[in-house]
């Protein structure tokens, strides 16, 4: 590349730079864009993001940010050109999938209210949204009381298959009236830092398929070399780290997502916490039952609690009493 | 997005996002290159650019550059993990196809250089390389016969199929160690200025298939809307044009592409003078008159010329003769 360069050390302009520049140079829309807790680059191509970059620590995760009052939509800041809509999403057979989670947003309204923009959100199979990929979030939290700072990094990826020729190809399908890629995997850079004047830094990245996982993979399975990673995606990961310092997540932590019965308790937990009628509510409890798992004092109290309100509710005559 | 200014109109960052950016965030390589005669956006995950612009006018296509003093090779601004090697693409099947003409800079040996990094190469198909796309390339020189500025922005696309179900696919091959993405299609927007003065520009935008295109094609079944470009590349091109003002450049010119006939004596003459013995210049002779062509002065004066070089060569007796 031809680089000019006056003495202040700027960059100066050969009269052939600014004739091919008289118009404008093509505008790929991927520059930074920073929300209130969340940062990220944007595929105007894929209408998804390329990455989402979030901060994690116990401060964040404590409030009353509710996910109740956020509504999916278009990004304001992303030309309606390159937008992805709600509609491509509904009835594709594709969820809406966070990059960078709700959940980790418990601080702020504001900055929960921003994750559900659509420049945040790649089409996720539900299984693995509501599954494995939800299991790997709650790690990431879980992390913050082992780790005084965690940062994530999230993406989609479009990875080739072999063919028996030897061919590789990439494959992948577009959804709704905007095209919308569906990543083949999903990707997570997670880096951990033990308390503020700690200089080790732990590293783990991840690579897992856009596809249903249960309960009989570990996470460690999908762990990879973090240039391995680099070299798939064309990304550069954490520029200002020294890689020669960083220790492996999985050697320094656990990296074991929440087991099939925690896990279990926890999601019944939270319909129990959503259930509208004292009918919904002892049909949780009864399935809970059949999938052999007893619930714990926490899961029982908050079944009682749930029970006296609706009640009251479907009889309110028995308010008093 | 959150954006905050501080009195100065420059952007201040809040201490969220100061804490996202520690550790720095992730780099797409996809900043602006400039070269001597070239300007692009490179993509770090295909191997490949993603648009590459030049300005033409007729001084840059005089001159004595020749392309036997250029080779393929990496773009040494380019880092090792994320560029082309010249082994990806030899024996894949695809030829390297820049993007930025080589022939567009024969006022400068540097720029002509330069136009065989791989960062301005793509696999293209030979044939389409060597003729529909070649003709693409001679029609955007031969417009600065009637514009006095010729701006083109070039570049690879993965479009997608649409199966029996209605599904949409993208699906494109990756060749060599690099994984280098072969396009589906090419783009060419063009831009033309009749002169400096004149406030009116002429474009045209074309999206051609990767594939062999015979001479029962026309330029113009392969025009598209610049919107539409913009829609299924995510690039804004030429954001400092007034598109209300643009005339359809094949209203304005004829989007004619150089004719069978033409064309075959043109790549004749070039095949003459490269002929390196005299039996060589003879069957290039034949094949033409095979395909019915009569040769033109222009190419006769060229053939005997030849000629005389290398009967002096084969019998160096004949010197004086
Ligand atoms: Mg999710
Ligand atoms: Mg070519």
């Amino acid at each position: 590349p031809e680089q000019q360069r006056d003495d202040s050390g700027e960059e100066r302009e050969s009269p052939v730079q600014s004739l091919i520049k008289r118009y404008g140079l093509p505008l790929t829309g991927a520059e930074t864009r920073s929300y209130t807790n969340h940062i990220l680059s944007y595929d105007q191509g894929r209408r998804t993001p390329k990455w989402v970059a979030e901060h994690l620590s116990t401060e964040k995760l404590l409030g009353r940010a509710d996910r109740r009052h956020c509504k999916f939509k278009p990004d304001p800041g992303v030309p309606e050109l390159f937008t992805a809509h709600n509609e491509d999403y509904l009835g594709s057979g594709w969820s809406r999938g966070h990059m960078a989670p709700a959940a980790d947003n418990k601080f702020s309204q504001q900055s929960m209210v921003e994750t559900f923009y659509l420049s945040n959100i790649v089409p996720q199979n539900y299984e693995n949204n509501a599954g494995f990929w939800n299991r790997l979030e709650m790690y990431c939290r879980e992390l913050t009381e082992r780790f005084s700072d965690v940062w994530v990094i999230s993406g989609p990826l479009t990875l080739p298959q072999v063919g028996e020729d030897g061919k590789k190809t990439v494959s992948y399908q577009l959804i709704g009236k905007d095209d919308v890629a569906v990543p083949t995997h999903l990707y997570k850079v997670i880096l951990a830092q033990k308390d503020p004047s700690a200089k080790v830094l732990a590293l783990g990245a991840f690579v897992v398929p856009n596809a249903p996982i249960g309960f009989d993979h570990h996470l460690r399975e999908y762990q990879v070399r973090l240039t391995e990673l680099e070299r798939i995606s064309g990304l550069t990961f954490f520029p200002k780290v020294e890689t020669q310092s960083l220790k492996n997540l999985c050697t320094v932590d656990s990296c074991e997502l929440m087991d099939f019965k925690r896990f279990t308790l926890y999601i019944t937990g939270r319909k129990v916490g959503g259930a509208k009628t004292l009918a919904k509510l002892d049909k949780i409890m009864v399935e809970l039952k059949e999938a052999g798992i007893t619930p714990d004092d926490y899961l029982v109290k908050l079944y009682l609690e749930k029970k006296q309100e609706l009640l009251q509710k479907e009889n309110p005559e028995n308010k008093s009493g």
